[in-house]
């Protein structure tokens, strides 16, 4: 790892704002380059994050830096996990080593944390209208910023971006995206993009004009001509490289009509002038063309190079481990060992079991949006590829496929972040649940992603899913039982939807042969003792069911008679159970992984108004708020109260007022 | 109009089955295209619906039906407006003067309605999915059915169709996919896919190519060689397209190798075989050219060109009315009159007020996608057309184009009926709410769709949005209060959603100048009169509040002291009005046009719960079912107890009971 640690020369200590960027010759870059791969590289090690991605995008930062004036000019990124160089570059250098702990610096782009960061993501596809939207704001306006959209090849698998070019040509012509190109992202990444994207690259036409390019560029006089660009000297440059190559000629277009440099039928059937392939490692390079997108007075897409990881081995040679990573060892890229004894988290044992179900039900299929290892899915990928499906970034693509199968005779299971499910919520409703079609729905990440934050919280899934009809929405409360609930959806000829969190199951035995639930059906975990003492039943849903274990064991303690009752549905919600406990006990006390608004306990109330059941009701959840990102999912808990301690406060500060219904205002 | 309406030799009641039609001659099937013509342009001059989709189809809709066999070979129609040929000639003559009615057919597919329908739809771009999961269902079973999707270029602006064609070459070798163009909704078509296919069908290579192979299509001996080819005598013939342009050969491809007969790059960019542009009224080269489709080892694209209206004159001079229509004069093409005095629709108040506000407010722009005349934005696109955008059907594009707008200082109107916002669920989390964006969402068919059904009822919205943190949601009692919201909305810097429905308004005076609304403050119509009766207390929420006067007149003539109020926000809800009319009263009724799950007496529930107000609510609002089209909303609000009589019920029932909440279980 060719990295220096000389803390008192460092170029990053100067550079306090973009500005200062500037002021530096290319070689100087070069070295702050270095100075920002060994930082990423050393904070990660810790804190974990998107570490490819970002080694990726060190010269591409620096070019767009040096050539455009954030926050006056307009970045959006796709994405936008590959901002952390764009973070160090922006005053935020100091609170780097916070990114993604609690109170630090959030690992997407963020427009409450700097003026720099004008837009920001989590999910892919959005940039390019987010952008486009603000290129029509400055049209509108009459002002002259520039507004540059970066997006991944990725993004293109995805269909807003498509709606997103369709719109470019006729909105602006002034809109500048630079498609950083990841090659082996390129070769994982699936469909006839991917395919497409290759060919661009490896056409011998494009690299043919990618080399002319370059060696007119380097041909100018003075060596850094790129930073006399930079200062405003350019302009009989600018009209040469138009001459050579950037502008349609008779020579270099199509026999149709298209082309010019670098032309690609994709982009340029869109209106988009396109440039490229370059190497996105380039920083010359990078800075006159950026310098030429500059100029021009016609949308262009600047089609760029990179390799993801760069400047790391270890990360280099395992792309995929790097594009996400937790805690590793620096020397080795090793993750830092589990605790001992670890239970499998939840996605390996959706992923496992699904093999297990595939190969004794030959209508089960695999369906991912790009997310084979997130999902769990890369399992049933090795153990049966052609049940497999990975349809690229495209989840309403995947939710719609999956129908089209179901309506033929099919049983898919689609294995899609909470978060990201939302994506496809037309789908769900308008060709799933309204043809009521068995498609089933394995919902990982439902609940916190605590170091990601709000982007990727999976907080409504339970609201936006309980409204549509011919749903069946379920929630295990350990793994074991995840596996029975995917065993018993494989049953049930309807749209079935399984929710479950992030990270490591609870521990418990995993039963060889997986059993059916009956749909519909709680499970008491405890009844009460009936031993004379006043009543609490605590309802806790999925991974809560443990909290309401624990805070009934409290409750007892101090002498209350506790039942528990694990839901397993919140719909259909089984009546019977919840209005049994509802009607026997004091107060009742609702605990989920979801915001309170439409969730489980608001169907908990429904239910109850339906059936005269007057007892009070906790409900323990999320607040009417986006919840930040922080170090563990613990810390977020204890400081919105989803604990055993919250619950048991409220129970007894009901108990200990005299009105019981004024007291739960105070609670509430 | 060239009609005929000789009943007793009408091929037309030959026909039961599909199969019926591949024993008649091509011109027995021209005369066939006339009579549907006539029973479409008649049946739909009472009943309406979608005229000119339907009249562009009809040569095509004969040909598939001559060349494949449904139900086993599977027909996914994108929209699949255009099936009313399809049901005419697959067992549902009969029945078609039923359609759009209520207990009559469907206006879309709809699977429970024929095993000819193997696929529904009512929001566009869904279909080339559903046909690719069906495509990889038949693959992986091994059978041998052919999927045929028809699509249309409006399609081709909606991302899902991308999404899909990028998955379509490595999922299946067998696809066949028609692009229905309507050459007159290209004109009227937005965006660079509009540009581009409009190139397609003027270049001259494609033309030529065209013409080739019309020309060698009739040069075949025996004239209708179409019929043999259905009769399977025909292998030599398809040696010969092949060999002639049907196959990429040196002297037919780009310099870069791409193409073939009617190359088109962004087909085949996504490996697709592209054939076309060919005259989709031509019944004999339709029924060629589907043949050689059926034929194709790889997936395959036909594009055929059609005329929307085409056999009706005042349809082909008024594409856009007639896309889909109210009844009219079948001599004239006018509109049956509307009854005198009608009140304005609501989209029309919203249009024009927003003209209004524009012209004061220069932040204020308009955003439609592909519906200027269903949402009203037409007035604006006609008053203020630099303010005004229309994205195609591209609600997600649409919605996040507003988003960076709004980042951008702007303070865009989002104009998209309920049922289609569901398509950018995601996006007015991910974008808007996160962000806390100032968008403003105008969402017209909040609440039934009649005739058109549970694709396009619009019973979700509230549910949907009010989990999710930062949403400001309205829905007006009359079509001046909408002014007033929209007024509202504007000096509200957060998302905010407005739902109204379908149709006409109340009929009250319009003020020349709205006014602001207190965000969060509900508005009391009639309060207690305190004289010593038993108290009712409803919240008619919306469109409902009518119903809720009309239930409390008639409460009070039957003793009971009646409030009413109007509760405007669904959130923040009023909690002060809320709770004081609850505490107030013995019965609190919420009236809502939306689901009881999750919907705005759900909200009610929850605040009563938080401030420990027992008294019983009886929600009255749509079941958890889908609702299926009918002549009339009121005849489904009569069947689902959407009513004034059952509201009064009800609330009666439970006073005449000792028991309040024993009945009130009886009559949830």
């Amino acid at each position: 790892m060719p990295v220096t640690d000389k803390r008192m020369s460092r170029y990053l200590d100067m550079v306090d704002e973009p500005k200062h960027l500037k002021k530096l010759t290319i070689d100087q870059m070069r070295q702050l380059a270095e100075e920002i791969r060994h930082e990423l590289i050393t904070v990660l090690s810790k804190n974990g994050g998107h570490l490819g991605p970002n080694l990726g995008v060190v010269e591409l930062t620096l070019a767009l830096h040096h050539v455009f004036e954030t926050p006056k000019d307009k970045f959006v990124w796709d994405v936008s996990h590959q901002v952390y160089v764009h973070k160090l570059l922006t005053g935020r250098k100091d609170r780097f080593h916070t990114i993604r702990t609690t109170n630090g610096l959030n690992g997407f782009a963020l427009r409450t944390e700097s003026p720099h960061d004008c837009y920001g993501a989590g999910h892919a596809g959005t940039a390019l209208s987010a952008a486009l939207g603000m290129a029509a704001a400055r049209d509108k306006r009459g002002t002259d910023e520039h507004v540059v959209c970066i997006f991944g090849d990725a993004a293109l698998t995805n269909g807003i971006s498509f709606e997103a070019l369709n719109n470019i040509a006729h909105t602006t012509r002034r809109f500048i995206g630079v498609l950083n190109d990841n090659e082996w992202s390129i070769a994982k990444n699936v469909g006839a993009i991917a395919t497409y994207l290759n060919k661009l690259i490896t056409h011998p036409r494009y690299n043919q004009l990618a080399k002319d390019f370059e060696r007119f560029v380097r041909r100018l006089p003075k060596g850094d001509i790129a930073l006399k660009l930079a200062h405003k000297a350019e302009e009989g440059f600018k009209g040469a490289i138009n001459e050579v190559g950037l502008r349609p000629t008779r020579t270099t277009a199509d026999s149709d009509g298209r082309g010019g440099y670098g032309s690609a039928a994709l982009f340029e059937e869109m209106g988009v002038r396109y440039l490229g392939p370059i190497d996105g490692h380039d920083l010359p390079l990078l800075i006159s063309t950026l310098e030429f997108a500059k100029t021009c007075d016609h949308p262009i897409v600047v089609h760029i190079l990179t390799k993801k990881g760069k400047g790391y081995d270890a990360a280099l040679k395992s792309p995929e481990k790097f594009h996400g990573t937790g805690p590793y060892d620096i020397r080795t890229g090793d993750a830092l060992p589990a605790k001992a004894g670890s239970p499998p988290a939840y996605q390996d044992v959706m992923g496992q079991t699904l093999v297990k179900l595939c190969q004794k039900n030959n209508t089960l299929v695999g369906i991912t949006a790009a997310m084979p290892s997130g999902t769990g899915l890369k399992h049933l990928e090795k153990a049966m590829p052609d049940r497999y499906y990975d349809v690229g970034i495209a989840e309403e693509h995947a939710v719609i496929f999956a129908a089209g199968m179901a309506a033929s005779g099919m049983h898919p299971v689609c294995a899609i972040y909470s978060t990201f499910l939302q994506r496809a919520y037309d789908c769900i409703h308008h060709d799933v649940c309204l043809q009521d079609l068995p498609v089933i729905f394995c919902m990982d990440r439902a609940g916190l992603s605590a170091n990601d934050g709000p982007t990727h919280h999976g907080l409504f899934d339970i609201a936006y899913l309980r409204c549509l009809p011919n749903v069946t929405a379920m929630a295990p409360k350990d793994e074991d039982e995840l596996a029975d609930m995917m065993f018993t959806a494989t049953h049930h000829p309807h749209p079935t939807f399984i929710r479950y969190p992030r990270g490591a199951g609870e521990g418990v035995p995993i039963k060889d042969q997986p059993k059916l639930i009956e749909i519909g059906k709680a499970e008491v975990i405890q009844n009460f003792s009936n031993n004379g003492r006043r009543k609490v039943a605590l309802f806790g849903l999925g991974n809560m069911n443990s909290l309401a274990r624990q805070a009934a064991a409290k409750l007892s303690a101090e002498g209350f008679d506790a039942a528990v009752i694990n839901p397993r549905f919140t719909k259909p919600l089984d009546a019977g159970t919840h209005e049994f406990f509802g009607r026997a006990a004091e107060v009742v006390v609702t605990l989920e992984d979801h915001v309170l608004m439409g969730g489980y306990g608001s169907a908990v109330l429904e239910l109850f108004s339906e059936k005269g059941v007057t007892t009070p009701v906790v409900r323990i959840g999320w607040p009417d708020q986006f919840i930040e990102h922080a170090s563990t999912q613990d810390e977020l808990r204890r400081k919105y109260g989803l604990t055993v301690e919250n619950a048991v406060a409220r129970v007894k500060a009901l108990f200990s007022d005299t009105s019981v219904t004024a007291k739960l205002v105070e609670v509430a």
